[in-house]
């Protein structure tokens, strides 16, 4: 295998919300402004190297095998099999915090396969790039999910038919949806917050999750904003996670009375989302979370945005 | 009240497949070809009548209160709260057989509210009579279920998303489908089947139900076939009554290898539907599901047909 031109690339993957109420585990949203950035270069020295981490505080490890974006890269060039005279080293700079619920070590996954298929003249097409970051992920929270990393890489709302080899689903984005996202600054891990999830749950709560799901996907893909807000409820995941999560109940109960169509919780937190149908409407919204944790005491960073619909891109 | 013209209405409802393997109590859809004919005519005498029932062996009673179409009529009626000086006569002519998990009770409501709504002038509009039709199905089957009814309604498939009050949405039916219906000469009581089902389901069964709910009705919404073949698994309810079917698992079999995109339980059985792309793949399947019945010597009704998407309509 040859270089191919420009010998540097950049590429940015954003944020992205992940089980969005009803859709635990199969459902997720990109948003714009909030995202990592990977740079990928050729390097006269065979091999994948990581040659810096920005903006974690040195949280996140530098050698490859031991780092979700690495990793996502060596699973791509191992599919591709082939012979390199030259190696290639990656620059990640972390814009989102980690442990946020934002999908950070998905956004750095998607921003490497997204960035080193671009510098090898896109041997893969972008939905190809999936199982890629996939494994990336299974490395960062012991399961492989393809949520956050599918929404980050090809954006908009993406349904993960299965996980492990991912068959995800682009559905519709309604265009006026707008997302408010507030995150406290707290940490909550993946791999504890699923722990505390119950194995079983009652067959008709079940039933009523996926009445949800089903009339959520049914008006993402009819435009229709009263039956999305109808349809953003979870009586499963949420009220087993909200507990970790101070002002939980207040912030939603404020969210809703703001016109949000809905509002729960943001991956596994504790960051929160509320979905609204103007910039205007998720700015109040925001306002009036964060009078919330201002209340109780506790920082916190807002931001807004619309849907995200491109996913990972070329800077 | 004044009587409008003219004074003898036929409706027919159409036979439903409920359930529709991952939309446990959520989804549904109706055929053509069978189902229940209800007659409203005016009658001298005031109150609500049923005058004859046919095709049912004398199985169904003529009480008003305790016949699923008679209670149906009568909770439309008392919301009219009118003075009457006439009354209504029902005759209810049973075109499918009872407890054969195709809708039976729902088709002799949706026909029996559509029928008189027509004969009064259609005070109530068709989504407006559902309310009404699930009254009856609550009392024939002890719980408020509006699946089938929504279907034998409305036509096309149907998502459920609150049964009582009901709110159901209309999805998209792509216009290649077909159905085969293939009924085993035996008989489940919809509350015998439902008593069997396990109270609890693992979460992570559950969320493959909803991811495969989720993609069928993308799928639907998309036309894509392939991805509604792909969703049209049950690994929570199916296994549990396909133990009350004989040969379940060979006409399942031999349904998916002659094209079928997919075959599950109707409602809570023992028929069986399987959806394919064409008339000719339809058939080719009930065929090789009616050999799985001969083999082990049981009789079998087949039936073919496009998906409904008209519902209850007048003769």
């Amino acid at each position: 295998m040859t270089k191919s031109n420009p010998n540097k690339i950049k590429a940015f993957a954003p944020a992205t919300v992940a089980n969005v109420a009803c859709g635990f585990d199969v459902l997720g949203f990109a948003i714009h402004g909030l995202g990592d950035y990977v740079t990928a270069s050729y390097s006269e020295e065979p091999g994948l190297r990581i040659t810096s981490i920005s903006g974690e505080e040195g949280k996140l490890p530098k050698e490859v095998e031991k780092n979700t974006a690495g990793l996502a890269v060596l699973s791509m060039l191992k599919e591709l099999d082939e012979e390199r005279e030259f190696g290639i080293d990656l620059e990640i700079e972390k814009k989102m915090p980690l442990g946020s619920g934002l999908g950070s070590s998905a956004a750095s996954s998607a921003a490497a396969v997204f960035a080193v298929n671009e510098l090898l003249g896109k041997p893969f097409s972008r939905h190809d790039l999936l199982p890629f970051a996939v494994e990336g992920e299974l490395a960062a929270s012991g399961t492989a999910h393809a949520d956050n990393v599918a929404a980050a890489l090809i954006g908009g709302f993406i349904l993960v038919k299965t996980h492990q080899p991912p068959d995800v689903i682009s559905l519709n984005t309604p265009d006026k949806l707008h997302c408010t996202i507030i995150h406290p600054e707290i940490e909550i891990q993946t791999k504890n917050s699923r722990k505390i999830l119950r194995k079983q749950v009652a067959l008709q709560k079940a039933v009523t999750q996926w009445a949800n799901l089903g009339s959520l996907i049914a008006g993402l893909y009819t435009n229709d904003y009263d039956l999305i807000g109808r349809s953003l409820h979870d009586e499963i995941i949420e009220p087993v996670r909200a507990v970790l999560i101070p002002g939980f109940s207040e912030m939603q109960e404020a969210a809703l009375h703001h016109g949000a169509l809905g509002c729960s919780i943001s991956g596994s937190g504790p960051s929160l989302f509320a979905l609204s149908k103007s910039r205007d409407e998720a700015e109040e919204i925001g306002k009036a979370m964060g009078t919330v944790l201002k209340s109780i005491g506790l920082e916190y960073n807002l931001h807004i945005s619309k849907i995200n619909t491109e996913g990972a891109s070329v800077v």
